[in-house]
């Protein structure tokens, strides 16, 4: 199996972070987003969407989009709850995170990181930074209640969010405001299969 | 069963018309967000993210982000295939829809249907235009080789995506640009338990 990504992307975290929970061996193609390697012809044909994470599965089929790969490879395991409202909640916070956490959150370190706040998108890094602070308020308010952000079982929807949430420093928010995400982002990394981002 | 929605919302149209095809009956009760009623104290107990449709199940639990909600209710019927690649491409397809459609096309829907593209949105409303069209055009190239949008069979996948699809026009996207969407259009309304948006 092939994992096309970039190492440190969010998005493409979260697959390298759950296979290796999974102990799920794979090739890692590392790929430059700013060299524009996702919109060549022949990147294309693998995902006709021009984005990474893409894995190309052992028979050659191709699967997209972080969220919908971490839920393939989670089926069967711990980290799916068989349950299906359960199910249910873990994709209610796997859209939550990309409509109203990846698109703050991801965007502005995004900004901050790899493009070093250039003077055009000042105005856009700022305007993310309320969004971003709504998304981390949602996940602190429920960390306070459960052990993992669906209920008491760590699930792929800690796996999607701690993706960009461990780094939302680097996009300009603080996680001191939040102690409850950092209790859960310790929790996560004390895992004995757990690797870095990068 | 109640349905927390607005009828012209495309994310509310999605339960609305999949709950029609598996005859499902609920209570719908209509919640205006230009009046603030998804950020009232009462609203925000249900989803701590205030936004529509939210769905309270009969045992009184809640569940929220549209197509998590389409996810559970297709659970074992037609609408969600049981092989787990077939299924992650249906999830696959939904992500798409709300990270790379939905963000341009109803965003552009909501400023011109809601709003009347008022002056100071006029610049927004412009830019979503080639997002808008990119999804489609991805729309267009998957619907010109398959039946449906995630293969030969109609799934939750169809109904997520034809739900801004399908009035795309009311956000300056013109659908005679897109024969094979146009076609699908038409299959999924031929059903006999299809029920109009609005």
């Amino acid at each position: 199996m092939q994992v096309y990504g970039d190492v440190n992307s969010g998005n493409c975290f979260k697959i390298k972070l759950l296979l290796s929970l999974l102990e799920i061996k794979h090739d890692w193609i590392e790929v430059d987003i700013l060299q524009g390697e996702t919109h060549s012809n022949d990147f294309l044909r693998k995902n006709p969407n021009g984005k990474i994470p893409t894995v190309e599965l052992d028979d050659g089929r191709y699967l997209c989009e972080s969220n919908a790969i971490l839920g393939y490879f989670a089926e069967n395991t711990d980290f799916m709850p068989t349950d299906l409202y359960q199910k249910a909640k873990v994709y209610e916070w796997l859209f939550f995170e990309q409509y109203s956490h990846e698109p703050f959150i991801a965007v502005a370190r995004f900004i901050e990181k790899y493009l070093g706040i250039p003077k055009q998108r000042q105005d856009e890094y700022h305007s993310l930074q309320p969004g971003g602070n709504k998304a981390l308020n949602i996940m602190e308010k429920q960390l306070s209640q459960t052990a993992y952000i669906a209920g008491d079982q760590m699930t792929i929807a800690d796996i999607s969010l701690y993706a960009y949430t461990h780094v939302a420093n680097e996009g300009g928010f603080d996680l001191n405001n939040y102690p409850a995400i950092q209790r859960w982002c310790e929790k996560i990394q004390s895992n004995p299969n757990y690797i870095s981002m990068g």
